[in-house]
């Protein structure tokens, strides 16, 4: 099944507002066996949506479009429809009780203007809508060149919390029913830290190359400190496919797998830590609160994370976490002995088994010859040592803190495979 | 001058990943008088990219590509669009150099593969890439069916933190020399905290609406904790309305206007810190290091902020804070009096002028009927007194840090209002 999917609205052409419609309905939709082949934004102007959904209906056997169901004036989608389609628009009596009953639920007075929202081109399915006044409509259209080729048009409501379970209830079951899925589709996303998208591809791809050849799809998606390695397929053997793909990527890539679907690598440590009922507590400098900022916003982390100290400047390092003042004058704040005494300081102070430190130069001031922008110390205690790593992580501020926390979470996730829980 | 942007990447089409590119690009043409007329996002696969990039070269003047510059077999678009324009790639022994480099300073081995980036397709400008191994590429091309008529193909690169600084430094000064905006467009945004959108809209809309009449496009942006109210025209007397408009926006909204542009509250507050010559001093427990990490996401944020203490645990607030045991027993951790005792530690313990504590209830689990999940207290500890105020902020639990977040940074700044430097 060939699937366009056509989103309106100005204010996504001037970038006032996320697409969020795209990734939700693409991945719905993915997950569903079906695929879509593209996607395409347009303003709220009657040319350019005629022009998409005509494009998109000579070549595709279901189009989808967002938003323009509504009752303001730049609302078009509807009436562009109709008169492409040659249909004409009805006012439907059900939509306009459903509509006047919300007004009446609200208690409001109902605006003449939303009357247009009970208007339903000809021989069109309505879509109830449950949590607004718009309906969705489906209609069978004529698709390609050829009269006896029939698609489905389907326009669904832009607001999200009307749109996305009027797509769950009644649009996957009826796409389901008219245009079912011809393949099943598999997709797994096998997720390292700590290796490089080029090195991840050096080691896997030879190895997968025939099952490529056979029908799987091999994708990449990097972003700093983290390597995605999508393992996908819609071949009748979709699941054997992926499943020998993902044991070829696990055995080849070993430790440097941390997780799998979307889960990130502070939901992993989170779930190991709280699995091997342990602690942590943190000492940052120059993440400024990233690693527990992120750690935090796993649910549950309350359990595992005793306390977060960052300690931006010598006098903090000195009070909280009892670096030696004479280790910050002879070394420096960024160096190797004192991340080891913050790591230590931290774990002694808060009771917690393991702690992590950080203290570097995150940019854009302050680094010299000997230690440059983005010259950083990672410090972990654990139960029976204490190791510092040195990295020179040089990007953009953000992206330098981002990294950095990255590969500190990641200094004790390894930790945990040499460990097991005591 | 017609755009069209095309974004490629499967992992777009399958719903993994929300187009962030749209939004940022779209957002920065039209501040800077372009606007997308539209948008496309199709899988890298061969056939696909090349007949969106054929067909978007059909329409507009300027196409815009990201993605699938990279290294891996799915980076395809630089190949792609050689071979539809007819162009041999060569390899460029400059940006080989820059490849190079970069590896060396990582102190890595550089992959084969990664040669392929230093590929450029006859006739194409290198667009220098200062973060990343691809560069971008511009290409003049034919444009429509009139073979005299040429265009412009841009190609981007994939990771954000390489397009974005990469658009900002080479495309856009680029683009005002060989594709002159017609009209003038004047674009002013005002960021508002502690107010909803409706209340800003029904405090502004009536005053501005003889402007609008004569040109001005007035925009309301939404998100949790901030409104941004965005003044535009390129009608020719577009400063005019602009400026009128900027200053009706602000004497309606006084002091819930806290800056302008992209300016986050955090970076508002670095300014007004560093200019009163303060500092500040946090204590964090339900916001889990997100007031420290946003904060030092600020260049500059080291010199007024001292330390943060992420105090999750009760024995952590009495340790580092020196919060009661007795007062933790009476009112329970997510108090008014705790709130209280956590800022005034912090303040005593660093020596900070300005200390702000947060405790409450995050979710999704740890409500009770008394304290719904999202109450939160929020101290401010100053040097003449202590405030503490209470919000119920019933979001998902990475909203509700941003939001209890914008409402610490937000009660400091006020409080400058009427706490001029001493």
């Amino acid at each position: 099944v060939t699937i366009e999917l056509i989103n309106t609205g100005t204010e996504l052409l001037l970038g006032r507002v996320l697409n969020t419609h795209q990734q939700w309905l693409c991945r719905e939709l993915a997950d569903s066996g079906y695929r879509v082949s593209r996607q395409i934004a347009v303003p709220d102007t009657l040319g350019e949506i005629e022009w998409a959904v005509q494009e998109a209906l000579g070549r595709a056997e279901l189009v989808i479009t967002t938003g323009g169901l509504g009752p303001t004036s730049d609302d078009l989608t509807r009436d562009v429809i109709a008169k492409l389609l040659g249909r004409s628009l009805r006012e439907d009596s059900a939509v306009l009780a459903h509509i006047q009953n919300i007004f009446e639920r609200l208690n409001r007075p109902m605006p003449d203007r939303t009357r247009v929202q009970a208007l339903v081109p000809e021989g069109a399915l309505v879509l109830q809508n449950a949590h607004g006044t718009a309906p969705g409509l489906a209609m069978e259209v004529p698709q390609g060149p050829l009269p006896s080729r029939t698609g489905w048009l389907i326009m669904l409501p832009g607001p999200p919390r009307e749109l996305r379970p009027m797509f769950t209830d009644s649009v996957l079951p009826f796409l389901r029913r008219v245009l079912p899925a011809r393949t099943e589709f598999v997709c797994r996303t096998l997720r390292a830290t700590g290796i490089g998208e080029s090195v991840v591809e050096a080691r896997i791809s030879a190895l997968l190359e025939p099952l490529v050849q056979a029908g799987l799809e091999l994708g990449y998606c990097a972003r700093p400190g983290q390597v995605d390695v999508r393992l996908a397929s819609n071949s009748p053997t979709a699941h054997v496919l992926v499943a020998e793909a993902e044991s070829i990527v696990r055995a080849r890539l070993g430790p440097d797998v941390y997780g799998e679907g979307d889960e990130e690598l502070e939901e992993a440590l989170v779930r190991l830590l709280t699995h091997r009922g342990e602690t942590l507590a943190l000492a940052e400098s120059c993440t400024g609160g990233c690693i527990a900022n992120r750690l935090t916003n796993v649910p549950g982390a309350s359990a595992v994370l005793l306390a977060g100290l960052v300690t931006y400047s010598n006098e903090s390092k000195i009070a909280f976490l009892g670096v030696d003042p004479e280790t910050l004058a002879k070394h420096g704040a960024v160096s190797q002995p004192v991340a080891r005494e913050m790591a230590e300081g931290a774990q002694k102070r808060t009771g917690a088994k393991y702690a992590l430190s950080v203290t570097g130069i995150a940019g854009p001031g302050g680094g010299t010859p000997a230690k440059p922008i983005g010259t950083v110390y990672i410090g972990l205690a654990g139960p029976f040592s204490t190791r510092v790593e040195h990295k020179v992580n040089a990007f953009d501020r953000e992206t330098f803190k981002n990294v950095t926390a990255q590969q500190a979470l990641d200094l004790l996730r390894r930790s945990f495979l040499s460990e097991p829980v005591a």
